[in-house]
């Protein structure tokens, strides 16, 4: 049995936005010289999400605004949390909507994705910096 | 360490609609000959879901109403997504709620799952051919 | 390649609560002995859920409110489920938000957590015993 584990770090510019990690989570699974096995990506931190979806802009501008009617932001006295000194309590709820993290299939050497599926790194209290943990286990 | 990977297929003859498939994957998890382990399944499209919830029709009516409700189809020109002439964006979003994938542990040769999980395929998008990955991963 | 598996129990007095369970699953994750490798955590039953997210008084209490906006529990004669003679189908819907599931890579002996990463075990038709599965494989 192999494993293999690597920590990325983000820094989003925006309260709220999605990178695409294809291609850093491929690279992983090369490197680590798994053929068959499972992956799993996640967020680290408690106001992002790994997601996959559509890399598409305007279904990205539809999650922001459909995100943000179900657990706006504004105004932040609403939400409990807050009363902590934080205002990031959407961040959290938008969260388990887009949900922590995603495992993957590695068939051949390669992530197995369908056609569309592009994976995702979802910042909801952005403008800091935040790790991604990328866990590979197989043979 | 033994894998076993299996693509299944599915049409689903509306646009929404779910199907359980806890019998297909309980057969693949007793062809891999796995005994203990764990049994990743997930959609292999963007606009379709794999859970576990009840196998009951009053509840899948109430996901249909409460979804439609929470990320509505129509009209379709509320979602930028559909600008590129797609008319599923809200498909991409009840995904989301209802996740991409399931991993359920494998226990002395079969899935344990608890007495009411049932594992469904849900579907957001549908009229068309489909495919949901099966990945198997233990000894 | 190691395995384990341990099923925990609960009961919630109240409908929905909120119990942080990362010390049990990480004892667990020493008695397996398991270096590198993988933990499952899931939810057995079909009105609860196991997820990541803050240990704090004031974003649980969101959390309550918020779920219950998104899928109230009355009237219960608004939910098809509930004609079969249950009253637990907002319970079926609060799940789904929150997930059934996590999986938690180990590294080094130890759960690989964020700094802020607590899981938790949630309910939402509770008043009675129900199940979490812990399964861990690697090595």
């Amino acid at each position: 049995m192999k494993s293999h584990t690597k920590y990325l770090t983000f820094t989003v510019p925006e309260r709220m936005g999605f990178e695409n990690i294809t291609e850093t989570v491929s690279r992983e699974v090369r490197s680590s010289g798994v053929r068959e096995g499972l992956c799993l990506v996640n967020a680290m931190h408690i106001t992002a999400s790994v997601f996959i979806n559509d890399d598409e802009r305007g279904l990205h501008a539809d999650f922001e605004r459909w995100l943000e009617e179900l657990a706006p932001h504004a105004p932040t006295t609403q939400w409990r949390h807050n009363d902590t000194g934080e205002d990031n309590a959407d961040g959290h709820l938008k969260r388990q909507i887009m949900g922590r993290e995603v495992v993957v299939a590695i068939t051949k050497g390669e992530l197995d994705l369908g056609p569309w599926e592009q994976v995702f790194y979802g910042e909801f209290d952005g403008r800091r910096r935040k790790r991604v943990l990328v866990k590979i286990l197989g043979e």
